[in-house]
């Protein structure tokens, strides 16, 4: 089997447990809209231990979150994404003999993401134990043309045998989320999240309705079998479950072809929504399965060509990019009434919330290719922003809006503040993100509606946050991106882009004062022009720490007087970190658990001199573990920036393959949507120089030594720009849109068609 | 009714709810070993909510406490006292009207706890709806001559009928603890702690063994009754409870005598807590009730004696502060097992934790006036310095011990760390309290053979937490006695108390090195000489905060930056704030709970200057809101101290009544012992300006304006010393024991007999 540009593939594949939770991820198909995991649609071993759920994006259950020790505020009830159904059951049965990888031999076997066609597909040529030999292709899809729907496509070709064939359709209500009571990044205990409440066949089709247990949301699910050869169809029923069977013949030779729909629609979005899933499911039904393919690489073809990333002669890297990309199109939402959650809709790591990660390591990646969804991203926070004013009145703020740390529907999920909703950055973090959008699309309009209220609110809280001491404003006891010190004084992150921020709060408020718009938010939000006089203020005097002796920016006011922890004499089973020490011994000593400061530092890099921001990088990346997936993709990005080449490409590479190398032995629980994101960046923020600013766009691409060549292509201003980097030369070709001004190794030009120029090697 | 010097009384008191819980606190009966809340006999309307318990000092439960999110070494299971029997109820029935003050008429009622006697008496005078009247009187004692015996004593007079009684007297097993979902303080689920084993009568005594659902200890209680009459008695058995019920006959003016006896014995004193039980009531009939009302009063009369304090003409101030420590002897275990809970043995609030309270406040008046109490208190901690270390590796320390912040029996009960396990100053005010100990004492050999272990291996977590910078010994990231500013580097009053506790480990070292047991002890923790170099070490070098600009000692490296909260504009019905506003929102403010500063500059005032201390002073008591117990009597001490009398004596006040007036409008979930032991000191060491030092004793008294003059007795190095203060002058006198020099307003004396001076008046 030969492998393309756009496949990743596994021959061949392992079948112990622990891979098969890493297929469950590795292999699930999502759209934005709805995920489904990777599983053997025939079953596994009794004892096998798994995940198998479906998700819907935003989908959630209340859980409730006892404190050990309850204080003012504290959060007792967290959001779930919940397993809402499971509909990928298929057993096969040939004569006396089900279909199992685990009985009989498999005599080949292929699993692979084909991320040009949109599906993930097995292939496995399998003798059963009495020697029926038979080859099985099974195509899913998740449809990016029709979100509510998911595909099970099951080609079985009989080899060596005729006779009867039993196939076995299983929609089954009875689901529950996983749960590890030794892991705190998962579920700790075994919830009903999902009670049924109806289960029917309405032409043929399988209904079954489901209300969450606390959040009263409601689901509908159907099913659909149509098997394309004569056949008796019986049905039968147990609790919250029904079974399609089919009778039909094998013939030697002769293919077996068996599709499974499965439709879905719930109540965030559809007051009818079983109503709605009928008509899904009509749509579905009403055009050949052929019709859909071609719509899904439709969709694909598109998408690829907006986000185009290629590595001239490294077949390898060009898979595992698209990989990443692929994961990120399949997990972001496609409406407002979704995000996307660290894990994607992948698995239940993190218990489905959303976190900075979104705004900080993805909506940049979707912001210079696809800034539609970056819009929606947007929408979502925009859509939950009367949470975030509540939530800041819980932290005992008299105004503004202070997002949720974690979250699924907008309310605070933290079950530990001090890591969690003492995060405060998170508002930066979400205004830089609409900044961005601005910068990217220029869309006035929708700052003016939704955009400047998001800033607004978000900046009133560095200003009830922060008091002006000694003539300078500081911002106490916050958490800054570095969870191995928490509750500290003048992070330097946080000031730097609260900063960034109010800055931008003032301006925004000049460009859109005295719009009709403008109008209808001041009065809304009762803002007053003193407020932003306040904003300016803080702003131009915001206390950003500096040390004269290290000439870096300290992570925080006491950073630099705690205990050092040399990192080498750390043993390797310690890591990470935090499953292995106290809190309070970690907030310690000088040690970080991902780029904190040095992320500050690709952001926000005009806040400091190179020099600066060199002696930062070598400081911190010293006492750095990385024993977060957010962290090397940033020390990738700045290493590249100070044309550190090497430690550049080497943290790059790292990110690349996290999941697919399952490096932090929990991509089972979902992918990292965060690396991938960040992954990107390394290339076209990192190699490229990329950066999106107000005075423009800029690029200073180098050329990793590895490579011979690369390109990629952003969108700014809807004109679409080829970046194409080589030995000697870099390129920028207008693909579409208007002439714009481009900034390259610090040289403006007029890109009308084309533009050119040496590149001046740092080898 | 006649108001006695030693007896606090209510008459006509209040049935309410609110106040019958009051009681239950106020009039709880207490030897240290047992404890028993104050329950009327015939019970309450089937509507009131009570607590009702019976308590063993030390004796706990393990309850499982989940954290919302775990991280590493997070407590997920605490201790809880429990309540393990209930052995109050009798019933009394004339004819076919029960007794109750809830139906008829209470023609006269008081209450009162008399402190000589050491005995609760309830008197009423009631007529029943039908128009008999009878004249009740229950007396309830704690023995401190056998302290395992609980006693009522009920004298029945009727006054206008003779006729039938029946008397029922319940023992019964089924109990559960108090439970509040909404309040933070006390436990929030109903939890079954007591499994009960059996339930028998023996020679007419029933007996209850019952074990702990989880920490697999073991009670066994017993009741015996006695009616001094002819009676019949049958006895009745329910699921773990027995009632014997007494049929005998009242005649007009004739007492009836009836005596219920309860002993206790449990499986952490007693291998054979069954038979001890059996040797205990013996022990208790043996004699007639008579004999141990005269040893309990024999017994009080000694603790009079010891730790006398009298206020010249100002009866109800007498009487408050007898009361004071009448509940710190009943508070205070009599063995090693048990130490003091912060609410005693009068609640379940706080779940029975022991703290910090237990060697700051109430100590250190032991140590002056009964060290034998001490003494076990810190045999108490020394019997868990096992765990001590082990909690200390759980933290992150490879050697040492740390004591918990909250726990009954060694194993750290905080649920949230920041305001928990964070209070390193723990280790330091055990410490402290050893060092007081063998200062008022010199009792060596007790240092040797465990006080030194103690102090050298909680000295060492400093070593371990600190580190050098610029020079000094920082101690970053612990939380001081304030908890409104948690997790901070340099905290002043830990600092300056870690400090002293390395300067006595180098003395002690010195003082003992070269004894046997020191060589033991030695070799026991593995002691190197250069550990005592690091002590010496980081002591001479210990950073204390102080600012140059106001004069004071910062409460840690970054508190002046903060914002100012003007507490006066803060409404009343948002106090305590820690039960309306988020710890984020309070960490960020320059406000205290309690004293934490002026705490230090009290037990270590030879630390800061006269002006530093009362810069200090002003500046926190400012910004302090006293929402914790244990602060307004540390104010009125160093308020004393700087010759503030008036304020002195306002703070002094407040404390006095705090659980008598309800003032925390808590006492319900028991009383406040650091408080009662804060009173105490307010006028021993702030109005007396009593001062226990290396260097010997010191006084210096001054008179409150509304006092004429005041006494107390201390005992030092086993002699007894009256102090008499008057209005001109100050006289002390040696009671017993051998001539000791004492420093009065600065000046030697040598009390051979008596010594006599002028009070320098600050008037």
């Amino acid at each position: 089997m030969k492998k393309e540009q756009s496949i990743y593939e596994l021959n061949n594949f392992d079948l112990d447990n622990y891979n098969i939770l890493l297929y469950e991820t590795l292999f699930h198909n999502a759209n934005g809209y709805i995920g489904v995991r990777y599983n053997f649609e025939e079953g596994y071993p009794e004892n096998y231990q798994l995940v198998t759920s479906q998700f819907i994006n935003g989908f959630y259950n209340y859980t409730s979150m006892k404190q050990a020790e309850k204080l003012h505020g504290f959060v007792e009830e967290k959001q779930t994404m919940v397993d809402i159904v499971n509909t990928q059951s298929i057993k096969v049965k040939l004569e006396d003999e089900y279909f199992s990888m685990y009985e009989g031999t498999v005599i080949d076997s292929r699993l692979y993401v084909d991320m040009k066609k949109g599906i993930t597909v097995r292939e496995v040529i399998w003798r059963s134990p009495k020697g029926r030999e038979m080859s099985v292709k099974i195509t899913r899809m998740a449809s990016f043309y029709q979100l509510s729907l998911f595909t099970i496509d099951y080609e079985i070709l009989p080899i060596n045998f005729s006779g009867d064939v039993v196939i076995e359709s299983a929609h089954d209500g009875n689901v529950a989320n996983y749960f590890d009571p030794n892991d705190p990044r998962t579920a700790d205990e075994e919830i009903i999240h999902m009670l049924p409440v109806s289960c029917e066949i309405i032409n043929g089709a399988s209904y079954i309705m489901a209300k969450t247990t606390k959040s009263e949301l409601g689901v509908c699910s159907s099913v659909k079998n149509l098997l394309f050869q004569e056949h008796e169809l019986s049905y039968h029923f147990g609790e919250n479950y029904t079974v399609s069977k089919f009778t039909t013949k094998a013939k030697k030779g002769k293919k077996i072809n068996f599709i499974k729909y499965t439709v879905l629609a719930d109540s965030i979005r559809y007051h009818n929504y079983k109503n709605q899933v009928g008509i899904e499911m009509r749509k579905a039904l009403s055009v050949p399965i052929s019709f859909l393919y071609e719509k899904q690489e439709e969709y694909l073809s598109e998408y690829w060509d907006h986000c185009m990333v290629e590595i001239d002669g490294n077949e390898d890297l060009n898979i595992t990019i698209k990989y990443n990309l692929y994961q990120l199109l399949q997990s972001v939402s496609k409406d407002q009434y979704g995000n996307i959650a660290s894990k994607g809709l992948s698995g239940e790591g993190y218990e489905g919330h959303i976190f900075w990660d979104s705004e900080m390591f993805i909506q940049p990646f979707f912001t210079i290719t696809n800034p539609v969804f970056s819009e929606k991203l947007i929408e979502n926070r925009y859509a939950t922003l009367n949470m975030a004013r509540k939530n800041a009145r819980i932290l005992g703020h008299k105004t503004g809006a202070l997002f949720p740390w974690r979250t699924i529907m907008g309310k605070e999920c933290s079950g530990y503040f001090p890591s969690g909703s003492a995060q405060y950055h998170i508002n930066g973090d979400i205004a830089y993100s609409v900044i961005s959008y601005y910068l990217a699309t220029k869309d006035i309009t929708f700052i003016e509606k939704k955009g400047a209220e998001i800033i607004f609110e978000t900046a009133r809280i560095w200003i009830d946050t922060g008091n002006f001491h000694e003539g300078r404003f500081y911002i106490n006891d916050v958490t800054g991106p570095d969870e191995y010190t928490c509750m500290v004084n003048n992070n330097y992150y946080t000031n730097a882009l609260a900063q960034y921020h109010l800055r931008w709060a003032v301006k925004f408020y000049q460009i859109i004062k005295g719009s009709e718009n403008f109008d209808r938010l001041e009065k809304k939000i009762r803002l007053r022009e003193e407020e932003i006089e306040e904003f300016k203020n803080a702003a131009e005097n915001m206390y950003l720490p500096y040390d004269e002796k290290l000439k870096i920016n300290p992570q925080d006011d006491s950073f630099l007087q705690k205990k050092k922890w040399n990192i080498a004499d750390i043993p390797a089973n310690k890591f990470p970190l935090l499953l292995h020490y106290h809190p309070l011994h970690l907030y310690r000593y000088q040690i970080c658990k991902q780029a904190d400061t040095v992320m500050a530092h690709f952001i926000l890099e005009d806040a400091q001199s190179m020099e600066t921001i060199y002696h930062s990088f070598q400081y911190y990346e010293n006492i750095t573990t990385h024993d977060s997936s957010l962290s090397k993709c940033i020390f990738s990005i700045v290493a590249a920036k100070l044309g550190l080449e090497e430690k550049a490409y080497a943290y790059f590479q790292n990110t690349a393959r996290l999941d697919l190398d399952d490096q932090y032995k929990n991509t089972k629980d979902g992918i990292h949507t965060a690396n991938m994101g960040g992954n990107y960046m390394a290339i076209v923020y990192g190699f490229g120089g990329f950066r999106l600013k107000e005075e423009g766009i800029f690029f200073a691409p180098m050329l990793p030594k590895k490579w011979k060549g690369y390109r990629f292509k952003i969108c700014f201003e809807n004109s679409r720009i080829l970046v194409d980097v080589n030995k000697d030369t870099c390129e920028f070709i207008l693909v579409s849109g208007e002439a714009k001004k481009i900034t390259v190794y610090n040289k403006e030009y007029l890109l009308k068609d084309k533009v050119s120029m040496d590149r001046p090697g740092r080898e």
